[in-house]
């Protein structure tokens, strides 16, 4: 289910061959604005890029649209092959016809975060004012709030005034935290999933080890590596490993891998001897491929800052009085990174404002990346909610 | 209270001067026994050299020796400042004059683990057969058992038959279970803290972030960087700061830090943003002053090769069938990289095993790191357990 109705024209050219040696120069679809978005950060982006894709049909009333919004190293493929990667929707198990989240039903949009790295504006990028160079490490410091402000534009853009539902996992779910916060008129229900109201320490600490051991490789050359035709891959794939740990719970690592040892022949201290290690080395050096290290380190840096409470000194209910949408915060019980106890926190908050809050806890041994996977209690719990709220809002 | 009564000859040349650029000769007090070491991986060492430390005075009958086993990143210092670093004993809350291990009544030995760099043999010793070359990453693979096996020369070399206590922490404890299950006649008691039976998938995993964070260091040169004059720092930096957050847990991090900003002023996606960033690059970069990335390789492997039930294919009570000494194990409540459920599934392998076992849990929010710290809580149910030992095996 392509987009259709509504065909934006060709992408503008943000990739264009032999600029700086960029891998990829895959047109994603996308959109431009070129009036300058204002960041948090008290810099402006002088003129954004969107990359997006759609799915299902809006209707005539333009009522049942619902934003999709990814996590850290997530894309806009979210139902279909990313074509750079040849690899599945990210979320396939949950958006398509007949799924949770039906694009027989809904007008499904997923659009590639400002500062990520597969079509929309981010370090990238070219620069604005210097020919043929990239943005690379000077691109601004954005925030999760910056985010949502360039999606509002593509939203706006297709024509919508009020979004049907705002629905993502853990950046994602930070993202619907902050729709609900910063555009209340603008969403009838809002969706954070396995989310928290703020980075903790140990959630900093961890995007800070990824972050060190990028800029430790030689080849990110103070972020300059497009220029002189490397790429870190082997700090971003030490990073990628490192997040990876933080996405699964120990019991799902132990059930997967255990003690298995890889290479029973010979034992060393480096290299590939337990399964795990081998398979963690999968991940990080397949990662490489497909994710931009100065990206990584711009959204990383997002996330840490995110803390809606510390925007109302502290007080979280604060942060939500003026929030309309109805609610559904689902966490999993074994995901360690963004604990239950941060989803009930939101929770309380909500409750405390007078919102309309559902909140579920899933029972699931998969830790944190519980929500990329097949879990039907979850898928479950969306569709009912989703369709209950598609009752509340007399969608056809 | 620096050694007494027994006083070795002066430590061998295990680094001498100018060979290979080592970064320092400290003379630590050691002892070489030039037969042959048979380890677990098949070969064997031609002989080897243990640095050591003692405290307090062997007694007449030669009873009251206690021997503390160091963890992953510890040394013989145990209850004095160590030389080389200038920093206090790592265990001088536990170890000293009226502590909970009495130097005013115990004779406590610890030596510098095989494999490590503070004088015992490792990666960092001459290679045997290779004049003025070091060993490097051809150290060969090496076990806790085998480290324990090289423990046990030194105890005889001092005379002593048989130990009132081993004790350790983390990969210490994991020592004191190997003395126990491989020469029960050889110690009365045993107490290993904080610890685990064998390494879990998620431990492994943490792990391998270190070592490939080493490996992608390009100053590693495949191991043999001291030959070339430079050392992996920012690779065994990484390392030593994704090991540090397992170390302490989500509750001490918070406290400790929360989201507090290090640098207010203008924000940036690398450098010292948040306070926690700072904590644990000043981790990171003050361990590199200390320790070898070789011998980081070394007993990391070595630790994750610890696997008492699998030696016995896969059933923990058979491998303490053999054990005849007293047991205390001890767990703090919100250490989450060796929890409380593995101390209790050694407890209970030693219950099954009929043996005389003693299983505490302090309550804590510390984490792992807990036992190095001040826990009166636990000092005392150590000196307690002593107490009770001394008095049944009638030391005076």
């Amino acid at each position: 289910m392509r987009a259709k109705g509504i065909a934006p024209g060709p992408p503008p050219g943000l990739c264009e061959p032999g600029m700086d040696q960029l891998p990829t120069e895959f047109p994603h679809q996308s959109v431009t604005f070129p009036e300058p978005l204002p960041l948090d950060c008290g810099l402006a982006l002088p003129g954004i890029t969107i990359a997006y894709r759609t799915y299902g049909v809006l209707n005539a009333e333009k009522s049942n649209a619902i934003l999709v919004c990814h996590a850290l190293t997530g894309d806009q493929y979210v139902a279909e092959p990313n074509p750079e990667t040849g690899r599945p929707g990210w979320w396939e198990r949950v958006v398509g016809p007949g799924a949770a989240v039906d694009t027989g039903r809904y007008f499904v949009i997923c659009a590639n975060v400002l500062g990520g790295c597969m079509g929309s504006t981010g370090p990238r990028s070219p620069h604005p004012r210097r020919p043929g160079a990239l943005w690379g490490v000077e691109f601004p410091v954005i925030t999760i709030h910056d985010m949502v402000r360039a999606q509002k534009r593509l939203v706006e853009h297709l024509g919508i005034s009020r979004l049907f539902a705002v629905i993502g996992g853990s950046m994602g779910g930070m993202q619907a935290l902050s729709w609900a916060v910063q555009f209340p008129e603008m969403l009838f229900a809002a969706v954070p999933i396995a989310a928290a109201a703020y980075h903790s320490a140990q959630n900093i600490a961890f995007h800070e080890i990824g972050r060190q051991a990028i800029a430790a490789d030689p080849h990110f050359r103070g972020g300059h590596y497009w220029a002189q035709g490397v790429r870190p891959e082997r700090g971003l794939a030490v990073a990628r490993m490192t997040a990876h740990i933080t996405y699964v719970s120990e019991e799902a690592l132990t059930r997967k891998f255990g003690r298995k040892l890889q290479n029973a022949e010979g034992l060393s201290a480096l290299g590939e001897q337990f399964a795990v290690e081998s398979y963690l080395q999968y991940q990080g050096s397949s990662f490489v491929q497909r994710f931009d290290a100065n990206s990584y380190l711009t959204i990383t840096r997002a996330m840490d800052l995110f803390d809606l409470a510390g925007e109302h000194e502290g007080d979280l209910a604060a942060a939500f009085r003026g929030a309309r949408a109805r609610f559904l915060l689902v966490s999993f019980s074994s995901d360690w990174l963004f604990p239950t106890a941060q989803s009930r926190a939101i929770a309380r908050a909500l409750n405390h404002a007078a919102a309309n809050v559902s909140f579920v806890e899933v029972q699931s041994d998969k830790g944190h990346d519980a929500f990329l996977l097949d879990e039907p209690d979850f898928h479950a719990t969306l569709h009912g909610f989703l369709t209950g709220c598609a009752e509340q809002a007399r969608l056809a």
